[in-house]
């Protein structure tokens, strides 16, 4: 289903056998990803459970995150959008991760799969554990990693994350307008500067503007 | 289980027939909820649909948000904790309506049944329709009207809606570390910028922070 598939095909089995071994391989990521989690499967554990040599499972997935993308059959693979996004100035990440996000999620063949990944997401059971471990793992610490060594990187990175699911959320799952409908460069224009704000907004802004609020609110 | 229900007993019927009518009504409201929606449902509806006066329905119930909430046993009246917010001053509103969000959120008695009116609330099916239109008239609305008559109220009052669904997200649906444990404070400080930032922030400061974002993508 996605461009991975289709590589690294070296003189390695092809023809009605290679579906198979396919079909074996990802089934037994399904299980080994619901008994151990994401962070915890491997490549290898897999290939024993699937009874294939190693070098088979990598013939077919190019890593742990290629099995994830086609177990919940997700044409998009998340953690090379957020990559791409943070290869861009660090006072620039908060606009490029909102069109990044937005542009792949706009797309119709990812959007349909992307909302019932994200429903599984936050429900309960084996292939929740998986996409929370795949998020924190290949997304949150990515963001967290671009930050640099901040005391703070990983809850600011959490925290833009936030932003980006909530907008993800309205958009896409709840379909509210006119948020549903806004074009990209309207939310990049109104969600970046929120983005940046969680990434590198400095704790002296953040004070003098949270004043007020936490003042108010602790007079009440 | 709420507060509401306790309320507005004057002489009307109590014993062992009262629980039935409650029940009765409560009945009718999911189905008539369910059939037409919250916004196109009326009090009147639900009692008829009961074969009850309408006055007993409001004895019982004060309103069709508090029929909302028995309806998804959630403890809470979402729509009075964002109102109570609303009465702080425009330029407070972020870090208050951030603080009002998760200390009800963070409460022992709500957490757990929020968590799963906002995983039935993303769903599908007649219960999701019943809380998005909630969400939509009660939340999103009363914040859109308090930013006055401004071109964009909607679409502001939207993304500020969606910063604090991705906060509640992050915090008490995916659980990641830090945003979990963090406390409240913290997250007034650190959220409740980004918060005011969709209410109020100036379409010109909007304009000079995202101009490096949106000119390095179009460059791309």
């Amino acid at each position: 289903m996605t461009e991975h598939s289709e590589r690294r095909r070296r003189g390695r089995p092809r023809g009605a056998n290679a579906g198979d071994t396919r079909a074996r391989i990802l089934a037994a990521a399904t299980a080994e990803f619901a008994e151990h989690g994401y962070e915890a499967a491997s490549m290898r554990a897999i290939a024993r459970r699937a009874d294939v040599d190693p070098a088979l499972v990598h013939h077919y997935f190019d890593g742990k995150q290629a099995l994830v993308a086609e177990v919940v059959e997700v044409p998009l693979r998340p953690e090379r959008v957020v990559r791409e996004a943070l290869a861009a100035p660090i006072d620039e990440l908060g606009g490029r991760l909102v069109r990044a996000v937005l542009t792949a999620w706009d797309s119709g063949a990812v959007r349909p799969a992307a909302v019932a990944a994200l429903r599984s997401a936050i429900g309960q059971g084996p292939v929740a554990r998986m996409l929370r471990e795949f998020l924190r793992h290949e997304i949150m610490q990515r963001i967290a990693t671009a930050l640099g060594d901040a005391d703070d990187a990983e809850l600011r990175a959490e925290l833009a994350a936030s932003q980006l699911v909530g907008v993800i959320m309205v958009r896409y799952v709840l379909e509210f307008e006119p948020v549903a409908s806004v074009d990209v460069d309207e939310l990049v224009r109104r969600v970046g500067p929120a983005v940046q704000w969680h990434l590198t907004g400095s704790p002296e802004s953040l004070d003098s503007t949270a004043r007020s609020a936490n003042d108010s609110a602790h007079d009440e």
